[in-house]
């Protein structure tokens, strides 16, 4: 079955709403949480709706808030506050356990920065309960929390889930948290999404695509994912705008015998027909807004404090 | 007249020779440097010409290197020689001048940060001349040369334009070259291309859109401006991608009839019809490659090491 | 007269006390302002006083904090709160003005970069003012700030103070705010410590040693300037520790008679001998905490907030 | 016994000189590489040499240059040959092996940024070579190179050594190249001195003090560890000055009487009192040049070019 290109699970969802089709064994439960915060959860609960889906089984929950990116609003404690209400519900359910926080990524190219981003603005405690206990750093930061940025493979030569399998073995950590950009379908979706998973990074997701899964199944431990779509692919702005383009022919007159024939190819037809037609360096190009720069600074402040927030105590410190 | 976005004379041009129209005064030279770099010029000689052309009175001059972004061969030496001859030509034809490097751009913008990323690399002489006399630093950099990296309005809430001015007043510097990151009508163009022109900087041009002047009427003195495409605008890879499907369409049976009508619209009028077809978003959005942080830390060696070559005597040393 | 290195006028005034001088024209006023935040303002009131502190005539407050890097305590607002007060001391007292923000120092060497990193975080607003008018932007920023990084002559070849003129001239503000890391003559002083003065940049100051001033006369307008001490000189720490060498010599039988004639000599006796003693490359090195990374990072936090703070309405907004 | 703080065996083996004492199973060789470089190489023989210099049995090779951070000469490509010629005679004498270079030290830290940023100009293969095998890369990069920058403890709450230790298990390199800023004992080697060691990086070592042994013994595979130092301790700036003067009083009539006691002192027990004498924040600070920014920008070059000339072929291509 044909899919959208998306990290966003449910943008993979809506496009069934579109076509009217009823997918069995995927739910949809929304809420919500603040006057401007929407939680939606796709569940996908069955092998057919994995394929269906074109994602694994397991929960996706999407925070949506249309001023996630307001400027003069300071980085939008509220929703780092909502953020780390969903991790707590994914996290283990006891009082003490281990996690360590990847940043996938390249810090070097701006919308793909979130990840190492969101690592620089942790509470890093590791190596301080490891050497005094976790009664020395008092009551804001007592869970043993480690991070790793593992860099892209163009200037390691690795992969990042041999890193972080590597680390993994040698640090024990209890959990992963593994955050990184994604690719929307929609450009309305760019940097006011926040999607948290708890099946991982699998192949295909995230703006560098990374080849190989960082999951449960390649771990050996449970993996987090969270995630905020920075870029669009570029051939999904193409087929929006040639959507737009038959729309409007539809209602021309002297367009209308145009559209006619194109309007009955079906969405993957449209896309693939998109796809074959794009010149070939068009595959390694992306779409980005032009202020991402202030937009991703403010989102991984907004991230790391969830974070902060879900492994420890304190909900009162300001960090910066 | 309609213009398809590009800050590139050369993309300009050849919009005309696609429309089979000819240009009064604008001339075209072309010269094979070395067996993998082509220079073309562009100048345009009168108001008309201009006016077609939708860029100032001047020289448009256009080094073209397919393997410009090839890595295992460094840096590209051979470009740099290359574009310190074109400069040379441009600059004062005098033994002694002083030059004020601009580097403009965003520095926090991966594809914007090319001009702020050469600054970075050059050869800085003023302060020591100033100070020691020219005789003191050797044979190597004896021309006055200064710098600045203006930033962002975002950043500084003052037009680059101002600030280079207010820099020029104080310093009085006899020239001034200024480096940007630009846009292309052609992603085969992208990071392969340098343009420098002895117009300056001029609205619309650049990544970030600079809205005022930087040139010789601004300035009071003159400008050179060195830039290299690396981004493209979102709405000409829609139009790219519709002009593809459309000759596809024209070549199978069953989309003929679709294409037809489209056809017959001119090349003003498709363009058009995608802006208004594009979403709101889209205007903010640019396209650019997955790699443009290697690309752009490469070609901004190949940069500096130009102007090094062009305002200082020696070639031989080696900079990184 | 001689003068211990120091930036810190609080510094300078209790060499006196040391050596139970008093000073005519210099007045001490003291004050805790949160059990955790003391304030001392050193007047600077006659020619005579200026002369004996080696600073020029004006306000010098100090806010000392002794908790101002811990970490786990986020950015320490109440403390960006204080300086906000302070400075609204110092401010035009009118509703409305206009402030350009220097951030002078070198982003690329970590203690001297508080400057540059403090302007990373301001609220700018002088370009949408410029635009939009005052009231697009709400009551949070209503005042017309830009800001500008010159960066080090190294680098641009010109002097910060001659970038800072130019574009004072070009832009108009009614008020200059300078942000510098400094140098302190103790080490317990380091990264603890916030002067505020009216009397702007004045030669010797500075990390990095701007050999210019950059003050009311220079600049024609009133310069506030902000510092943080984030080094010591090289030879502070020599005669610290040979003071203490001393000490535990003249208690030390054994070592008794080697104190007694270098004890004789004054402290600037002292001082002098050590500067000729030290190596020559000692001139160009400073001392500086293996942590100042994070420290840097946290108080630049506090500054910027201090200045949006005094500059903007609204106490309320969390920036990061 | 006591040792000077140094991570330079050449300068742990001086101190033997100073004191006339002869060390046993400590080699010393020397070589006039060109006219500009001085090669120095300590061989410790025996565990008793170990004991006596504090440094574990190998070889220790010195590249001195007195320009190697003369700016107006670009990198120095002709100490990056000389530094390839040293690291070949201690990687594997085979014509294939797979290498992983560790950058240590912390980014954000300039002195101590030099082994993240000779990474990032290394020439990584391996990622290459074992998608399309290694005859797909040409001539000048056929050996599989990986690299890793493990951050700091205080970023990732992880040990360098445990990172390393992870990923040289899952990736299984022959070698590691750890590259690192180190602390010298003379102001006079700072960013002037290459150190190329097999017995990797041991406790004590570096800027930032890694607790531990990043060796053949940890890894399970040859560690060659390449420093230059870029700090001095602080401690060691002041007993060089209170040697200068002392020195200076045994010459001068009125100061005579006091050196007489200290000198008797041997370097140990100056070294020892003149770090109780310290105020206890001095451990934590070190002592660095002014420009070390500019250094460490030129001296990564130089040591990521020498790397690339001992794993890869070609000895021509310009890399910046």
């Amino acid at each position: 079955m044909f899919q959208v290109r998306t990290d966003l699970a449910l943008e993979a969802r809506e496009k069934f709403d579109e076509d009217n089709v009823e997918i069995k064994g995927v739910r949809l439960e929304e809420e919500q949480a603040t006057p401007d915060i929407h939680i939606s959860s796709v569940i996908i609960e069955t092998e057919n709706g994995a394929k269906a889906m074109g994602k694994p089984k397991g929960s996706y929950v999407t925070l949506e808030a249309p001023n996630m990116i307001d400027e003069d609003e300071g980085y939008h404690r509220e929703i780092s506050i909502q953020l780390s209400k969903v991790l707590k519900r994914l996290l283990p359910q006891k009082e003490d356990f281990t996690t360590l926080v990847v940043g996938l990524g390249n810090r070097a190219v701006t919308p793909d920065s979130l990840g190492p981003r969101v690592v620089d603005n942790l509470c890093i405690t590791r190596h301080i309960i490891k050497e005094f206990g976790r009664y020395v750093i008092g009551d804001s930061c007592h869970k043993s929390v480690s991070s790793i940025v593992p860099g892209v493979m163009a200037q390691t030569g690795i992969e990042s889930m041999e890193i972080v399998r590597g680390i993994t073995k040698e640090t024990n950590p209890d959990i992963i948290i593994a955050v990184d950009a994604l690719a929307a379908r929609s450009t309305r979706r760019l940097n006011r999404t926040i999607q948290i998973t708890d099946t991982g990074i699998n192949p295909g997701s995230g703006v560098g695509n990374h080849r190989h899964a960082l999951n449960g199944e390649s771990m050996g431990i449970p993996v987090i994912a969270v995630g905020i779509p920075t870029v669009v692919d570029a051939a999904t702005i193409v087929i929006d705008t040639m959507n737009n383009l038959l729309e409007a022919m539809s209602q021309a007159e002297q367009l209308r015998r145009i559209s006619n024939s194109y309007e009955k190819l079906d969405m993957m037809e449209k896309y693939e027909l998109v796809h074959e037609l794009l010149t070939p360096q068009l595959n390694t190009l992306f779409v980005t807004p032009k202020d991402v720069d202030e937009a991703v600074k403010r989102l991984s402040f907004t991230v790391s404090e969830g974070i902060n927030l879900a492994l420890q105590k304190n909900e009162e410190a300001h960090r910066y």
